[in-house]
């Protein structure tokens, strides 16, 4: 067993649903903690007095201190994109000089250059850029992440966009939970003709994508001009059947339904919500759907915030993510996403943190494992360069990250913490 | 002599002058780029064939293949407070759940309590902590630094933090441009008698201080409440005549005429600025002042950002820093300076570059050594995880600097470029 003692522990407490009300109610801390771990998960955690009690001295075989430092669970990014072939740096530019996305789109830019992109580069290229992207997310803090398909958008390249994404999960020590997302856009084969599409995923793409296996969620791009919410209904049913859960990118633009419809189907999460109503914010909590949140992006887009508070004191679960993706959002870094949420939409420095491991893992269907520092869950932890949670958004624009666990092994960690010492 | 080939270089074009009017003007870039170094400094810099052209391959003794990365000039942060002892975590938790900052100062937070922190850590431990901070900065992309002073407020800490600030300058492969900030904040033992300080300071602190021949420039903190006009006048004069440069911390709560009279003084840079006038534009921009603009400062603060936009098109020069401190923007990383620069203060991405390096150059008067890629200045360069500046701002929340070279040696690099071959 591996002991590591003299950390400042800040964990939120799992009692099997995420967390709602003021989040923060929902933190407990230890300022002289230790955490024990045997074959990768936590055996204890809590004050160094009751973890060491009763502990035969020969059951350790390594201890590490801690140096006083925070430790929190590792962060679950339950929202991404980073299974993509190329960056988009001049449609950046285009788009800062007041180009719209919808000119960017007409113009071949936006998810479908990523969805040519994708086609042309091939299994092998996508899959060591997608893998160094996940390493990047690792060395931010995040110990597991939910990476979606969907710059393939016909079967074949769905299909092999969630082969890599399962072999990215292989080949790093990440918990990678992969989601379908053939309803990302409408391909140009397709121009004008969606419901043709929705006709060939839910016919040909779901059956395929049910036969690979590979698949957890199902998601949909609900928004107006992309998939309404009855074809979204009809997808996600469909998913539902080949044994997905599903999640929806629900009211990013227009409050047009999306949140309503991941309420009407007790969806696991709820994903963007700029433009969600007070009545939904209602159903969704009611429904037990988490509202996945994703302020990188409405940073990048120079968009107002999702009203967080509003959610929080709503009673719906807040979780957040980093959206990232080539196009409205290219961060990787939870830290960065922790410190917007605490910024500018207000979120208190431990209600960040619980929307970011926590509800974050009930928002992939992954709080068994993962989200909160709990005897029997995986030992997935970051010790910080500071004395709380509150680093994350005080040290602004860097990863205060210092060291990485994942299953009780260091994976990451910052230049400076060479020897696994950290007095 | 060493060779860099393969990059696609972005530099301002040096005229002597910081580079006024819209800056991206100013900006020229090869996109198949060269740059030549000989001991340390830059000996021609250019499109590769040009570069190339009538070069003897004897005289090259080492050949790097940038890897068609973006190479610009290496960041010079013009404006920080990295001399610090302690962080104030636990301040910025009270300060986001709404205090003032005058009630935080009044409960003896803010800069005093910085204050009492440094005198008691002894030199020793803040030159360590200070080494740490500034090696930081150097990772994201930092050649040149300037650091103040401002955390002693009496006459042998003030001297000791400069003595700190220029080995920090000896250890680092780093240059550190020392100023002198005295009238950073009025002492307890001198409350209610602000008069008798900057006597103090006029009279004990700049003699002694001009004796110890650390310290480049004179700041004065000229605000309601903490130096007036006519203080920081008498302070800068003193300042002047013991042969410091003028800066001044101008306008930034208020329109108290702080910038008038970095224009009235020619001083080198006035900063912060939120509050400044259209008329003071004018007269800085007269007078050759330039605006140093801490937008990292608006972000930590919540406050609205300095109108770049308004200066830029009015002729007045722009310089962007961290302000790094433990207070109100605690960020040593410029390339999230420049994204705040592009996405909040809306200039464009090469603006930002040119605020980043020559105009930062400028506001402390090393242009003469670096600030762009110019024959015969040293050879401070990056190369950047991108295709040009865009990607400072379009990848956000991380640091695309791949690698940093300073006087034509690789002082810090991202993990995943071991070696220095970045084909």
């Amino acid at each position: 067993m591996k002991l590591f003692r003299n950390a400042r522990i800040f964990t939120p407490i799992d009692d099997g649903r995420p967390a709602a009300g003021i989040l923060q109610a929902r933190l407990i801390r230890h300022d002289q903690g230790a955490l024990l771990t045997t074959a990768g998960d936590i055996a204890r955690v809590g004050d160094e007095k009751a973890v060491l009690s009763g502990l035969s001295a020969y059951a350790v075989h390594q201890e590490i201190d801690c140096g006083g430092r925070a430790m929190v669970p590792g962060f679950v990014d339950p929202h991404t994109h980073i299974c993509f072939a190329e960056r988009r740096e001049a449609e950046f530019e285009l788009r800062l000089s007041g180009a719209p996305y919808l000119e960017i789109l007409a113009a071949g830019g936006g998810i479908l250059s990523s969805a040519r992109a994708v086609r042309e580069a091939g299994e092998a290229a996508l899959f060591e850029r997608t893998a160094a992207l996940a390493a990047s997310a690792m060395a931010h803090g995040s110990t597991t992440i939910e990476i979606k398909s969907g710059y393939g958008l016909d079967t074949d390249t769905e299909l092999m966009m969630l082969r890599v994404i399962r072999r990215v999960g292989r080949r790093l020590p990440l918990d990678v939970v992969p989601t379908f997302l053939g309803a990302h856009a409408v391909p140009p084969e397709y121009a004008g003709r969606t419901d043709d599409f929705v006709e060939m995923i839910v016919s040909d793409m779901i059956p395929a994508v049910r036969l690979q296996g590979i698949a957890r969620f199902c998601d949909v791009f609900c928004e107006k001009g992309v998939f309404s919410v009855e074809q979204s209904r009809r997808i996600l049913a469909a998913g539902a059947a080949a044994g997905m859960g599903a999640k929806i990118h629900a009211d990013e633009v227009n409050d047009l339904g999306g949140a309503a419809l991941a309420a009407e189907l007790s969806a696991v999460s709820g994903d963007h919500l700029l433009a969600v109503s007070d009545v939904n914010i209602a159903r969704m909590a009611e429904a037990g759907v988490v509202a996945t949140l994703l302020p990188a992006t409405a940073y990048s887009l120079k968009k107002p915030y999702a009203r967080a508070r509003a959610m929080i004191e709503n009673g719906l679960p807040v979780a957040i993510a980093t959206d990232c993706n080539p196009g409205s959002s290219f961060t990787e870094s939870m830290p960065f996403v922790i410190g917007l949420a605490v910024m500018n939409m207000h979120m208190t420095p431990a209600e960040a943190l619980v929307a970011a491991t926590l509800n974050a893992a009930c928002a992939i269907g992954m709080s068994g494992r993962t989200g909160s520092l709990t005897p029997g869950k995986q030992a997935d932890f970051l010790l910080l360069d500071g004395e709380s949670p509150a680093i994350l958004a005080y040290h602004v624009g860097v990863s205060p990250v210092a060291a990485v666990y994942k299953r009780g092994e260091r994976v990451a960690a910052a230049g400076s913490l060479e020897r696994e010492d950290y007095r």
